[in-house]
């Protein structure tokens, strides 16, 4: 397989085109964002760790039966995924109040919540991607209510997977951020990635945060954060 | 009937009991806010030009199989209605783009929507009466999925009631707010007010402002504005 031009840059990878027509190559970066782009800092080893982490989630996901587009890695800092359409929605599920549900809801930030909560947001950098509910998914013509139900069933499919396996662990799934993407199909696929960028991981004893968190937070020791995180996931992931 | 003790005062309204236990007492003020509180003005004349908007408003969706809390004014600033216990959620519903949907979505004022959209926000004053989704809704205990369902739909015939009898006075509604609450038999009936501090009215043919965002926006002639909704109405209201 061969690297062609690239695509897309975001925050924290690159997406080139491939030499196989429904294969993208995705290179992680070791750059931080937080906010909105605001927060901005280069965290050594990121990409490799997210890239890591990410390989061995998404290899678990598909195991336990939930399709998604992580083919193989390619390197420390890439991987090769099937070619999706980004549906331009971030899903949230949550099991503890923290972050911006914490502060929306007057919860005091730890809340086991009685259920999990489902969030939609419309992925806009301009708008600073806001939340958005069933009606305004419909009017921008983002996705069917077909589409919403099927992202809201995966979301709550993959906590139920993520959870206990985490516990074992030893990590409190607190919330997450998923992305999916369309194939050529139609086939609805988890897609982007599953990392402490993308998830609030708590020690379960301590309540340590193992996540974005501490760089959003500037609580220090981001790396060594991640680099425990892949540790604990068994860490022998190898090209 | 006599009027007992206060038993809320809002930023519109005073709510008193009454010598009868299922009805209250209702006095529209003449005060005005915006941003949650932010911005504060009396506006001369309002609290009449309120009660009597919402008492036409009211009497008429009754009419027509909304059933609702209004049973009759008082005087020119006063109205009896029955005794609900307010459910604490703001359902709007909008027809064309305007105020924080535009802002949300990234949409140019006066856009015309597919379909209308219905929110919810959560009435917290200390959190700003944030949007909440279904998920959120259920998580705080503050109504039921069945219940949502209905607040939903009500909302929905509310709007398709409001819209013709509005553009047969050459009115555009382009959105609204309404509150809902509880019989104590458990009956959900529509409730609050409806008038140019809660739903946006623009004039069919010039876009002209006749509503709040005159206020919120330093338009002037608010008082002007609501006399005019109140004349399109038919304005002969009289205790």
């Amino acid at each position: 397989m061969e690297k062609q031009e690239q695509l897309y840059e975001g925050k924290a990878k690159r997406i080139y085109r491939t030499s196989t027509p429904d294969q993208y190559w995705v290179e992680y970066k070791d750059d931080a964002t937080a906010f909105n782009g605001e927060k901005r800092a280069q965290i050594t080893g990121k990409g490799e760790l997210n890239n890591r982490i990410t390989a061995i989630f998404f290899t678990m996901l598909k195991e336990r039966g939930i399709d998604n587009h992580f083919i193989r890695l390619l390197s420390a800092t890439e991987q090769v995924v099937r070619k999706v359409e980004i549906i331009p929605l971030e899903v949230v599920v949550r099991n503890i109040a923290a972050g911006s549900l914490a502060k929306r809801l007057g919860m005091k930030e730890g809340t086991v919540l009685p259920q999990p909560v489902v969030e939609f947001y419309y992925k806009d950098d301009a708008l600073g991607d806001p939340l958005v509910n069933a009606s305004h998914i419909k009017v921008l013509g983002i996705a069917s209510e077909s589409d919403q139900a099927t992202l809201e069933r995966m979301g709550l499919a993959v906590n139920e997977v993520l959870r206990p396996y985490l516990r074992e662990r030893n990590i409190t799934l607190v919330d997450f951020k998923l992305e999916f993407g369309k194939t050529a199909d139609g086939e609805i696929l988890l897609a982007d990635e599953i990392s402490p960028d993308t998830c609030r991981f708590w020690d379960s004893e301590t309540n340590e945060k193992l996540d974005k968190d501490r760089f959003r937070r500037d609580l220090g020791n981001v790396e060594e954060a991640y680099q425990e995180m892949l540790k604990r996931l068994g860490g022998d992931v190898h090209v």
